[in-house]
């Protein structure tokens, strides 16, 4: 997988690109990040990226002519278009979904911009599709480029080792995790629960499944609706209703 | 503001807080973040700080004790303990409301494990929320720190210049933005729409805010059952909902 990241602040992904599992999926080659500063195409001596919004406000917009320029020098010997992601908190919510879909591609190019505006004409003729990782501000596009490389660079085979591959297929159950404890079996007078220390793997696998079901009902009540459930869990998480309606 | 955080990864950290605004706020005496290293607080000769979880399973589990040795140094001489923050897909969804909220504080701490878990007891007894930044699984809670850290940053008073504080504003009014255009005005046959040219504020006005709605109703009508609306607002939908219907 390719990464193309266009940028005015190239160096905020050093640290990023070498740590963890992202430099050793560059050092397995299974994956190639570039960052590349969009001033470098800028048309004027002044090396100018931003400008005035027509029509009055604050604030900067990002010009057209840099990005549009930059993007043609990555793709003029392609043979097909890779998809164009454009970071803003306009755009359609990043979900592990969306991960597993970029994860096919093997070239993405992402567009890192100041929030407060590209050019509406980036949008509309560079850009492919609009990524948003949540509704909240933030200073520029880089931190969500590197969320979108991490999500998806995990899923490409390969880059994970079998130890933790395992996080995706309980992410994937649909529901939030079930606790988790580790030794030792009492610290500071907190003790695990007898259950997991019981070596009975029938009543710890009900035990953690009933766990995620309730970390579910009671924090993401919204993820219920489309996760896959079993007869077993329905008869469990209407109890938890019972308990609650009483209690009320 | 303070920021301290615990992660098995302080290097990568580096490329964010020498950048931008994160930097600015540093020289300014505005924000001041320190990243620790977890592992200086295991008890053992081989530094230690994960193992296999109780009840059997894949993956590694963040252990109690450097957790919670590494929390009570930073908190030992405070007179107020600060929010403890756990970065975690099972967390509380993150939003622009939640980074004011925790902007209202001076001093924050930040847990970063691997996604994989933490053991139980560091969530019940040492965190005092969860926040995931979004639906996505990741390597680890460090690209989610450092979106926590940049959007509470960028609300503290003085911290943004006010050039771009004009964002915030825009945001805050519960809509998408509305399309933004900057100079040429026209660019390889793209024109920028008659009414940003015509220098007449009101109708410029009318057409963002209609911009806006729009957008939203598009892409996220989700947003439209909490953004304030005007009557003239709910008559511009109105119209909207009735050529889609008709155009069905």
């Amino acid at each position: 997988m390719r990464f193309d990241v266009l940028t005015l602040f190239p160096e905020m992904f050093q640290g990023f690109l070498n740590t963890s599992i992202i430099k050793k999926a560059y050092e397995k080659g299974l994956v190639e990040t570039s960052v590349i500063n969009f001033r470098d195409f800028s048309t004027d001596k002044h090396r100018t990226v931003d400008d005035t919004p027509y029509g009055g406000g604050g604030g900067m917009v990002l010009k057209p002519e840099p990005i549009f320029e930059a993007v043609d020098y990555l793709v003029q010997d392609l043979p097909v278009r890779p998809p164009v992601l454009l970071m803003s908190p306009q755009g359609e919510p990043f979900t592990q979904q969306k991960a597993e879909e970029l994860a096919r591609y093997s070239h993405l190019i992402i567009l890192c911009g100041h929030y407060e505006g590209y050019d509406e004409r980036i949008r509309e003729h560079v850009a492919t599709e609009e990524i948003s990782i949540g509704d909240y501000v933030l200073t520029g596009g880089e931190l969500p480029a590197m969320v979108v490389i991490d999500s998806v660079s995990r899923l490409i085979p390969g880059v994970l080792g079998n130890e933790n591959s395992a996080t995706l297929d309980s992410f994937s159950s649909g529901l939030l995790e079930y606790p988790q404890y580790t030794r030792p079996a009492e610290y500071r007078g907190y003790r695990v629960p007898d259950v997991l220390l019981s070596g009975h793997h029938l009543r710890i696998e009900q035990w953690r499944r009933r766990q995620a079901l309730r970390r579910t009902w009671e924090r993401r009540p919204d993820l219920l609706q489309t996760a896959p459930l079993t007869e077993e869990d329905r008869a469990y998480l209407r109890e938890l209703e019972r308990d609650f309606d009483r209690d009320e």
